[in-house]
């Protein structure tokens, strides 16, 4: 058969097969795989093995691998071939809180009629179980067409992407042998616009911290203690607030250290991209860009470094009042990194800035919650060529190189530890609510993202 | 018989019926009667009630007194006698949490031997159940001695203090000829430095407000919308910081209009009093006080206004960590208030310096919890002199005219509504732990405290 005819036929079967696709889908989501919550940790291993039962049941030598944290799961296809493949996404999901928001169970998974195409609805649909799917169904429709799978073909399936990855760079130490491939396929990211493919060729750092300010052994009454008293919630609203100035500069010292701005042509690139901050904005409800000054919004949102509160919690938040003085206050902080900026310089400065808010009576405890720098792919690898031609023709429109101001460390952790390069290729959308309640994937990019995969192996092999 | 016969044998009676008294006591603790918590309304008109049934018991004509909100207890013993007395105190208790750090259930009253004597250990054991039936117990005393009550008492017991009494002004205006008296006595205070027998002579006020601050209609991805999204909880973190400037004074314009510094009289007074800040916060695992720069401590606490922060939620508080930009963010707030203070200007204060740190895409709403003014009492009145004399007597120490930290706005509304000047008499000690958990009162001041009404009622009679 020839090599059109051959891509032609996957992709017909890809297309009968889509309903029977969205049921496979429906069944991984419905495993609540809540990698940061210890309760859910059975249920994070039950996805692992749903996927290792799939995997194995269309070719792959897949296994279940242990870690201190959540499992991985790796799956090869036969060795040989032009050049090793690794594909790589994420089975965990984020918590669903707050519940109540959600307008049905978050882990009964909804395929709905919209006005704009069919989704299905259900906590991980986009990020990223949908997404891992878009390959894993290539992989099948690929074999059901050859009869086998492609060559040298590895997947990682990871578990505690949403919880920072703990277990993930030890794990890539172990087995550098194992999974050092030519080049890494990352499928974690988002068309550009809703409906132009994109390839990701840049990605943020992440630093999280947790900082915790204790002062009194006990909540005080505000009333015979204030004024007196250290106030842990004080100290770190004052600690926190001084983390930005007004122009929305980050104030640590030397934080932009390392920071890149954009080549001329990059920012031809990103201008003509038509980044439109303000419908990303409204469709969230709001409506103005509050980042740095004198920053485009697209560099913004890619190319610049920020912290941001993700959450806080101190003395008494319930129904009513209570004139306490609290004993401590908690906040999670995380810092978005880009060009060459280093997460443990980063870290250790602000552990330095919230000292310097300490007053005597009061102690500070930090609690790690990842870390990572910023990705720069090289995209002078004929690979990008080639992917960007396969996505033009599945998508009908050039695929864009752009920035992603989320951040997916396992790319740097390739790069750093298998010396590998990633190109990252994905299919959400941007109202596709991730990390929010209500998280859908439209059926259309699960549909022609799988579709895409199948060209892309077939220009890659 | 003779009056010092009379007063004898009423402390005679007091001192052998002291176990019978912790029994009531401690049925009436066992009634959780949180006012802040709608879950417990019913239980706080359950004490209402037992009060009711408790003070008909002795004699009174004593009703529930529905409002809004919770009930009011309103008793009369018969008309006459020299001047007529109002007694108050509050049978509402403050919440609980966190429960985990109680020793045994709150509202399981026991009676425990520590090393400085014997306490009864439950929530609202000193604040303010105990204090209350402090001068139930030297009535019920008073009447199995001369056979009917002391004339013309009146008392008023609420049940919404620990909640910003929404219901007691109206309550005041729309039963003014009912509760007017000559003077009011307000059991909810301290005993100065734990022993020696105390007349609080002047109260903070307070202001409390509930603010939440809203950006998106949902939590953010803070990788994808981080340096570009508004972020509510850094917009509140930046309000809450700027309320105090590194001298720790508060920032509202005018925020000191109307504060008066001591006389020289009082700060005489007040500096023999030997107020030891230091050994104040030992207790609570602290040491160094923190207020205004160049002000006593005793001045810090007594005299001079603040601000803090009750509580602070926003964003993902769980177990490990979501980079979410949160859609919103919640603070309870307080200011203490001294001298002339205006509640009012101060809450219209605070809120236009929120509104001056909203950025555009955010909206504010205010909640009102309460608002009152300092109280500073006429000491002239001779029934000011007549109860120091009753309370030396019993205490064996001369009883300190002092100022109080807390705000009871139950005295300023005596004046502004009934034109009614208070004397605060109360027998709590600093480490009852009031608002936090392992709350007790020491049987001692249960059992001195009813033998000095006794004494005072006898000396106003």
């Amino acid at each position: 058969m020839a090599q059109h005819t051959t891509l032609d036929a996957i992709l017909h079967r890809l297309d009968e097969g889509l309903d029977a696709a969205l049921g496979r889908l429906a069944e991984l989501l419905r495993i609540p795989s809540v990698s940061t919550d210890p309760a859910h940790a059975a249920d994070v291993r039950a996805a692992a093995a749903w996927l290792r039962d799939e995997l194995a049941g269309i070719g792959f030598h897949a296994e279940i691998r242990d870690t201190p944290g959540h499992p991985m799961v790796v799956a090869r296809s036969q060795p040989g071939g032009a050049r090793p493949l690794l594909f790589y996404g994420h089975y965990d999901v984020q918590p669903v809180d707050p519940l109540s928001l959600w307008d049905h169970p978050p882990f009964d998974p909804q395929v709905e009629e919209t006005p704009a195409g069919r989704v299905i609805r259900a906590r991980g649909a986009s990020d990223d179980k949908g997404q891992l799917m878009t390959f894993v169904e290539a992989f099948r429709a690929w074999r059901e067409v050859h009869g086998e799978l492609p060559s040298d073909l590895i997947l990682l399936l990871e578990g505690e992407e949403e919880s920072g990855s703990p277990s993930l760079r030890p794990f890539l130490h172990e087995n550098a042998d194992e999974l050092r491939a030519s080049l890494a396929l990352i499928c974690d990211t988002e068309l550009f616009g809703g409906t132009r493919p994109a390839i990701v060729t840049q990605l943020r750092g992440l630093v999280g911290e947790e900082v915790v300010i204790r002062g009194a052994d006990r909540d005080l009454h505000s009333g015979l203690f204030g004024g007196l008293a250290a106030n842990p919630v004080m100290v770190l609203a004052q600690a926190l607030a001084a983390l930005k100035d007004a122009d929305g500069r980050v104030t640590l010292p030397g934080f932009y250290d390392g920071v890149d701005e954009l080549t001329p042509e990059l920012r031809r690139d990103w201008e003509s991209l038509g980044f439109d901050a303000g419908a990303m904005l409204g469709r969230v409800g709001l409506s103005d860009p509050i980042g740095e000054k004198g920053r485009m919004p697209v560099e913004m949102a890619w190319n610049r470094p920020t912290a941001e509160i993700n959450g806080i919690t101190g003395g008494y938040t319930g129904e009513g009042f209570k004139t306490v003085l609290p004993a401590e206050a908690r906040a999670k902080v995380s810092f978005r990194l880009t060009g060459r900026q280093d997460p443990a310089r980063i870290r250790a400065d602000f552990r330095d800035h919230v000292h310097r808010f300490l007053p005597p009576d009061c102690t500070v405890e930090f609690h790690e919650h990842g870390g990572s720098p910023a990705s720069v792919m090289d995209t002078r690898d004929p690979a990008f060529a080639a992917a960007r031609q396969a996505l033009g023709d599945e998508w009908g429109q050039e695929a864009a190189f752009i920035g992603s101001g989320g951040s997916i460390p396992i790319a740097g952790d390739f790069k750093t530890i298998l010396s590998m390069d990633s190109m990252l290729i994905g299919f959400a959308r941007d109202d596709d609510r991730i990390h929010s309640p209500n998280e859908k994937y439209d059926v259309q990019s699960f549909a022609k993202g799988a579709r895409s995969w199948a060209r892309i192996l077939a220009a890659l092999r």
